[in-house]
């Protein structure tokens, strides 16, 4: 019997790579035939993003780390990570709102990739464009200032449904400030049920010991 | 002597309205025939923008204000706009980081336009891509609250450029973190030099009268 028009036999047309998707799936073999792990960090502006980075580099002096540092203009963010001596490049993004894979692509000469252990992709500050663009990462992690509030899952769903870690910043402005974490993380957690939630304030250290664990855990 | 070919005499053609700039125009002309004022509010997801309004309809129950709400998701913030008894309009962008002049213009019928003297748009928190984007507004606003650090007219200049006023929000935090207010007025007066730059605490009231004058001045 012909299966030719059997009910049920749906022919699958294979989902076509987008050009960005493409390019991100190319970084991605590129980081891993180095086993170079990508973080790719997400926030709004002013989340305390570069100054996480800067207590990460100084809390793992043995990791062989390096940061990719986007912004829509300024390298301020990357002079202040090349201060602690990590190979650092600085996109500039020329008003774009957000990275992309060959973005990325064309910054990769620039950092020693066969020395390094991980990447920190510090991404545009911004809640919503980032997410929609694969970079070749091999996590993503949110990040969500105390003093933005506990209500931004509501308002920007996407963010916290696609990352792997949300991680509260700016913990000892806790004291200052109306913010319920456990209602935050119950919304994080009706988007995103496997996400962990952690504190920590890079100024003070405190909740630092987390983070490190996690990231820690995702190198060879 | 014929002008044809005369060095100088280059041929000019207008430039043409995107269909965003035309619903624009037409917007403005429709807030115009009703001598309604437009304040298109703009910042990063937390910054305190709705905070702002609703201290702002509160100190000024004698004024007739409505409000647009845009957001990617949720209508929290206007269901709390709606508690002060303004009209209010609550616009969901689906993912969209920002609003143009047709959401607005589709809008406009859910506010009772006729009778109201000033329209506050509260845009989606984002620093980067509303700025692209006229609405019809009478005036641009910009929020940058303490937390998110004096240095952010280095990242996101479009913004500082496009506005009409600057206000720094969540003044009442600034014993507790490092902003410093002559760099951040600096760097704003470079990108423009006639935006004033107000600071204030919707929380505690502080700084409030400035931008209430600021205000009932744009009013007729």
């Amino acid at each position: 019997m012909s299966e030719q028009g059997t009910p049920g036999r749906i022919p699958v047309v294979e989902k076509l790579l987008t050009a960005n998707e493409q390019v991100a799936a190319d970084n991605r073999d590129y980081f891993a035939a180095r086993h170079v792990t990508v973080i790719n960090i997400m926030a709004s502006p002013g989340a305390g993003k570069t100054t996480l980075l800067l207590a990460t580099i100084e809390a793992l002096p043995e990791r062989r780390i390096g940061v990719i540092e986007g912004d829509v203009a300024s390298q301020i963010d990357a002079e202040k990570i090349a201060e602690t001596g990590a190979p650092v490049v600085q996109i500039n993004t020329g008003g774009a709102c957000h990275l992309d894979a060959p973005m990325i692509r064309r910054a990769l000469p620039a950092l020693p990739l066969d020395d390094l252990e991980m990447v920190f992709v510090e991404n545009v500050g911004n809640l919503i464009c980032p997410v929609s663009f694969d970079l070749g990462q091999s996590y993503n992690v949110a990040l969500l200032s105390i003093p933005e509030g506990d209500d931004k899952p509501y308002k920007y769903p996407g963010i916290f449904e696609a990352v792997d870690l949300v991680i509260v910043t700016k913990w000892d402005l806790h004291p200052y400030l109306d913010f319920d974490l456990d209602r935050f993380t119950e919304l994080v957690h009706g988007l995103n049920p496997d996400a962990p939630v952690l504190c920590l304030s890079a100024k003070t250290g405190e909740g630092l010991r987390d983070w490190l664990h996690w990231l820690e855990a995702r190198l060879g």
